[in-house]
């Protein structure tokens, strides 16, 4: 069987999966793109069961969505994804968000890193069978890679939050998508319901643990963002926001 | 066509939306029975959109879920479900939960109000056609109806919390799915690690809102737990728990 170089899965919005805006939520849409990224190195053999045959495992490293519309409730979409590229430790997947009349409702890249489980430092996956005969440089992507972070240097606002059992996932570890849902609750809802999420930048450094007390730092202006989660001055994300300021 | 009265659908348990015990958390176990239930009463012609049609709408009145075991990583499962009863104002709805092999994982029963939008009062749901056709009362669910709640007399722990963007559902209440976790939060990991939980009831009185300020209160033995989540005095949900608690 021909290996499948792109792999697209169809979602159905329901009302229950929907935030306050009647909109595919930022975190459940990051969620979707690990979802559909793991089934496709499923299918192509080098899944997180075929590297830890070996040791080794996938870490998401950087993650950036663009978004020109969300999906709303009751509407289809496809989440459409494909390896850009890889070398010795990085490889590149990007993803195409499209909805049912095909029109592009969006676009992401993201990084992932082969490690050695043992000893968490950076696996070789060059090798990995078929990886570099399935990338698509070529195809395009049109959003910007993820920038190199900068840790908020002053922040305007701080918060502590402490991660508790449902944050936690099933490898033990405080679960990516409750990043993006601690970093957005830090604004009230009339902030979400003026400002659309345009662009959404996260860097994954350290892994976080139940019980941990994270500090989140924020600076802001009226239509970015940038945003730390650290515990203990040890650094786990950081993000990047771009908004869109709906017209009042 | 004829309308189904059993209605089932499948799932696949992937390693993403598993918890630390890497099975199916019981907050996600809650949240498959509304959208099944909401999708067998779109089927049926009586989902939201037919009742908001008649300025209603359906509210979640009592759960309880009894389960011999959880589905565990890439596992498939079925949630299956039917109308019991029902009467002016609530309507019984019941579920299985199936493993590929037939085999049975567990039971819930759920009762559903129907209210009228505009003052909030109970609605006749009574004559809603063809709700009283597809009941199946003879059909078995054995396990034992929620019991009416009794409020925490004496807590042995409380504790607060502030209800945050992302616990916000596209009703602009806060999410019942996150009631859930909010309660499963007030143990450690370790708890969980050792307790599996057998049996959860839930009630739901009122509903919650962005930042409003809640208390949780709890009562526990070895093996079960009561708590209550209230804004200031006014209830808005109680649980009863039964865990089976790992031998050591």
């Amino acid at each position: 069987m021909a290996l499948a170089e792109v792999h697209t899965e169809e979602f159905y919005l329901s009302a229950g999966e929907c935030g306050p805006e009647q909109t595919l939520p930022v975190a459940l849409l990051v969620s979707r793109l690990i979802e559909v990224a793991t089934n496709h190195a499923n299918e192509l053999g080098v899944g997180y069961e075929n590297l830890m045959a070996h040791g080794q495992t996938w870490v998401l490293s950087r993650v950036a969505v663009e978004m020109d519309r969300y999906p709303r409730v009751d509407e289809r979409y496809s989440v459409v994804t494909w390896m850009e590229k890889l070398n010795r430790h990085f490889s590149t997947r990007n993803f195409m968000i499209a909805m049912a009349d095909g029109s592009v409702a969006g676009y992401a890249r993201t990084v992932w890193v082969g490690i050695n489980v043992a000893d968490r430092t950076l696996a070789d996956i060059s090798r990995l069978v078929p990886l570099a005969d399935v990338a698509l440089p070529q195809k395009e992507c049109p959003i910007a890679e993820v920038s190199r972070h900068r840790p908020v240097a002053v922040p305007d606002r701080c918060a502590d939050y402490c991660f508790r059992y449902s944050d936690i996932d099933s490898n033990r570890h405080v679960n990516t998508v409750r990043y993006v849902e601690l970093l957005l609750n830090q604004w009230p809802l009339e902030f979400h319901d003026s400002h659309c999420m345009k662009r959404l930048e996260m860097s994954f450094m350290r892994e976080s643990y139940f019980g941990e007390k994270a500090q989140v730092r924020l600076a802001e202006t009226e239509s970015a963002a940038s945003a730390d989660i650290s515990v203990d001055g040890s650094m786990r994300c950081h993000f990047e926001i771009k908004y869109d300021v709906a017209s009042t």
